[in-house]
């Protein structure tokens, strides 16, 4: 060993010990005839303090930032004690020293506050990782999962490594894929998840299997997606959707207690996937706060579901064509913003015009103090009908109502970006603050017009509603005629399906799945799989459900995102120790890269010209 | 939750009390009006007992082997109760029962003694897993990982993950690759192990970096070879190799005691690479026996390191052709072998001459128990010749002494195989004894004759001996004369490496690896890589090690080998939940397989003709 101890452990009770330690040189003060400098290492700090002799060695031959050395000294008290760091009653007086590595100027400072920008920061991710910014993100994200792992391991889940070289499915997302050499011409995918292997692992008996695990889908990368990252990967058998719920709303308190020290002490609320469209406008909001959405005029959609309550008031259709014409017509009330000025509102206007929003315009009502409301469009409607509109919405004196006209889906989209933005600007939107909920009674199947069949909403594998699977079973999925796709029984089917959302991401999903082969051959038939498909691609699992396949479920949770939120980011990347960036690079490794001509040959394949 | 209590927990204080279990149907033994179930799951096996009414019921719906059911009744004392399996002392009085899933008869029977061939079982690997001896293999396996991360939590190493899509690296063995879609014509690589992603880590100061993952090598499979495997992962800094070798003995004792309840208690046996060359025939003894091997001629090798022990005696060059002209003689003793036959003599003989072995033939000295000697090559040798070496290789009388001749590097790995079988024949490579050591001081190069050039005993990035540094960096590597690559002196250089064997397998192994940037360029250049490549290949690294690199040190165990070990097994496979075959191929999914044009066609590949 290169020390007797960490930079992060000395105190007064260590007085007047001959220590040992190594570390890199933080900061190096020189006061006359003595020298101070700050010894870091992955535990902490250590001031050594270098007296005459040493000083004058050091003349000669300079310490830098970042040099590694080995000190050899005294601890003794510090006259002028650091309260802010746990070694800071103490000192290190040095005896001599050895520079074990020296070191260049870093390309940017090793501070929390960095200079670097991204790009250099991610070409030098090892001098990145040194910031204790990163390392704590680092620290927090290995805090997580063995507190994951211990709670798991306590339920009696156990750790079961399922294999990374599978076989790609086209159902789904697009798989990375790698040729096999011994195989020519084939291919294997990595798995975009363990899905298949985890059910498998419930036919044969397991019982609770968890695993984290790296997956990989070969995407076009929106920023903070990365082509790798990983799950906590998890599946039970014999049991309901309750008692998933139960166990992962366990879990997760558990990690928010022991990580950060936050009791999530409520019940997750719950949230039918309905509402969170209707009041959020998407299936991941953000609860730290209110501020629903009003819909202003019945959406298409509410047919789908006969369940779902029709809103009190709509917009009369009164001669305004914005609005007589509207798809949907949303709004959102935000309290005592009456007051908002033209400025304010045309910067609005803007935002929810840019391309990424794509709106094409901004309507308004200002309810303001003295009772009355003033809108943007008071020629077309009378005093009542706008005081119609603001009490639909809820609204108060003081408050102001902004309005969204469209179509449906762009429309909720926009409205609820519109929502995040001005409760980002409100301060709504805190780091410390955390609403975690559920999101279920997800629809099993999703329309694609472009293909005219169903898209699993969830994936191929999760379970109708218990009361759906006769309906699933005894109807047929051809949708015969394209326009009347919501009249056919599947658009009401729901899915045995669960989100857990936190803070407006989705942190964590799963389902119920299917375990009788009939019906998961209805699932891949209602999916247009056919039956010759449906054998080369998932007939190890439908053969295993002949075999006494028990009722299981599960979940997965991101660990990126999940981490991210816990460090208080909306980040992945800061918590992932070596990320890619949006082109799918690590340019610290420079990779991908080309191969060698002998390598393609081996494995039998070429470059398309 | 379809159950209240697992089919393992129930005993005589659950007395009465209504119960509902799930599981799968192990056995069903009809007497008369009274069937007896067992009931199975991951957890433990209970009897059920069916009376008069619900037999009827079974009559015409009959519970199949496998069937999933789920099971209401009340628990009462068994008249005649089983001692063991924990459950033994109660059984379930069955009041109802409800078909969660049918089974069609597995194709083999779901038994410890299976009737499943490999083949079979590897198709419906579900159901193999379902079996109770490859079930503990793989809850063996969790507690393994479990007990390797706690003992290294409680050492501060935490568990960092690196990524799965890098870069392909031409030194070592071959890679897996992955096609980017994103960067046409460019390609990652699968990790074949995280080696330079670790030493990153120490750069950055993580201090103790720990990984269970997954890493693959694209190589021709032998049997019991897995393209994907998986290692547990680790480095240290500001260690030297006495440090390592402590810490990694403590994390093995530990995982014995608490996966196995073994107690190594005495520090493991250190051996040099030289040594276990020289008295074992290969690098990874078995050291669960003695039976050192005897070098009856001084064999080339031992010029390579001045410091090795000649022996006392030597065959003396006598007339007898196949010893005169043998490069190297080597016995081993089989102490109370004297009286074997003629025939058990011949039947070792036909061993050695397999292809395998490949040995021309073998001689013998019977020293009888009257103290004389016999041999099979008495006519060129008179008896002191004879008693000098059965002397040399300490026989006492009633010994036997077997002896090859041949090439040194194919003799002395016959040698070793030999002595493996013999002690195998003798039962003296019991499973349950465990036998650890350490191989220390290992050559740093190995001689390439095809390429007239160095290459790295265990990988570029490992640390020469600390005594060694200076000769490697003041000698150039270029082999001049390849006759005479012998007098070089990187012949004589020792890594700082170390391997952990288990019972005649290596399980682990690491270096002290080079951090300054002059020796690690120096390695390279030794290795023949040119200052181009260098860069392209390792620039990050050489980068990393200008910008403070610590001194540090890490090791890997294969934990798949490792598992199989403790299990008491050497075949990996069934410690692996879904493994591959020695084609590389998973039987079960039927990968790898052919892919769609289209996902070809993205990828900017063709196959080649």
């Amino acid at each position: 060993m290169f020390r007797t101890h960490s930079c992060g452990e000395l105190s007064v009770a260590h007085l007047n010990q001959k220590v040992t330690l190594a570390g890199w040189v933080q900061t190096i003060r020189k006061f006359g005839a003595i020298t101070f400098v700050d010894l870091r290492d992955r535990y902490g700090i250590t001031q050594l303090v270098i007296g005459d002799e040493i000083n004058n060695h050091l003349d000669n031959n300079p310490l830098g930032r970042e040099f590694v050395i080995q000190a050899f000294g005294f601890v003794r008290e510090r006259s002028n004690k650091n309260k802010n760091i746990p070694t800071g009653d103490i000192e290190v007086n040095l005896e001599s020293y050895i520079v074990l590595n020296s070191a260049a100027v870093p390309p940017f400072t090793i501070q929390d506050d960095t200079d670097g920008g991204d790009d250099l920061r991610m070409k030098y991710r090892y001098l990145d990782l040194r910031r204790s910014c990163i390392k704590n993100n680092l620290l927090l994200r290995y805090a997580v999962t063995r507190s994951v792992r211990n709670f798991l391991h306590e339920q009696q889940f156990i750790d079961i490594e399922t294999p990374f070289l599978i076989k790609s499915t086209p159902e789904g997302a697009r798989d990375f894929v790698v040729p096999s050499r011994m195989n020519p011409h084939e291919f294997y995918a990595l798995p975009q998840s363990p899905q298949t292997f985890k059910q498998l692992l419930m036919v044969s008996g397991y019982d609770r299997y968890y695993q984290i695990v790296k997956c990989f889908r070969d995407e076009d990368l929106r920023s903070d997606r990365q082509p790798e990252f990983t799950q906590i990967d998890c599946e039970m058998s014999f049991v309901q959707q309750e008692d998933i719920l139960d166990t992962f709303e366990r879990l997760v308190k558990c990690v928010f207690k022991e990580v950060i020290n936050i009791d999530l002490k409520e019940p997750f609320e719950r949230m039918s996937w309905e509402d969170a469209m209707w009041y959020y406008g998407n299936d991941k909001p953000d609860t730290r706060f209110a501020m629903p959405i009003t819909n202003l005029k019945v959406p298409t959609w509410i047919f789908k579901n006969k369940q779902t309550l029709i809103p009190k008031t709509c917009v009369l259709e009164n001669g305004f064509p914005v609005f007589d014409q509207a798809e949907t017509i949303l709004a959102i009330t935000i309290p005592n913003a009456s007051e908002y000025s033209r400025k304010q509102l045309d910067e609005l206007t803007e935002w929810v015009k840019r391309p990424q929003i794509g709106m094409n315009g901004m309507a308004y009502i200002k309810y303001q103090k003295d009772g009355n409301c003033k809108s943007s469009f008071d020629k077309f409607y009378n005093a009542d009908n706008i005081m119609g509109i603001a009490s639909a919405c809820s609204a108060k004196p003081d408050d102001l109502i902004l309005i969204l006209v469209g179509k449906e889906e762009k429309t909720r989209k926009a409205m609820s970006e519109l929502r995040l933005d001005i409760n980002a600007r409100m301060g709504n939107r805190k780091k410390n603050e955390y609403k975690v909920l559920w999101i279920l009674d997800f629809p099993l199947f999703e329309y694609s017009e472009d293909e005219n069949r169903w898209i699993a909403k969830h994936h191929p594998f999760t379970a109708p509603h218990p009361h759906d699977i006769d309906t699933m079973l005894n109807n047929k999925p051809a949708i015969d005629n394209p326009h009347e796709y919501l009249k056919h029984p599947y658009c009401n089917l729901k899915a045995n399906a669960y989100d857990m959302v936190l803070n407006g991401n989705e942190i964590g999903g799963g389902s119920i799945r299917i375990h009788k082969k009939e019906l998961q051959e209805k699932m891949f038939e209602s999916l247009g799989i056919s039956e010759d498909e449906q054998k080369k691609q998932f007939g190890f699992l439908l053969n295993a459900f002949e075999y006494g396949a028990p009722p299981h479920g599960g979940i997965a949770f991101g660990l990126d995102r999940l981490c991210a939120l816990l460090g208080g980011s909306e980040s992945i990347r800061d918590f992932i120790a070596f990320p890619k960036n949006n082109a799918g690079r690590d340019t610290m490794l420079n990779s991908p890269d080309f191969l060698e001509v002998k390598q393609l040959s081996e494995l039998n394949i070429e470059l398309k010209k």
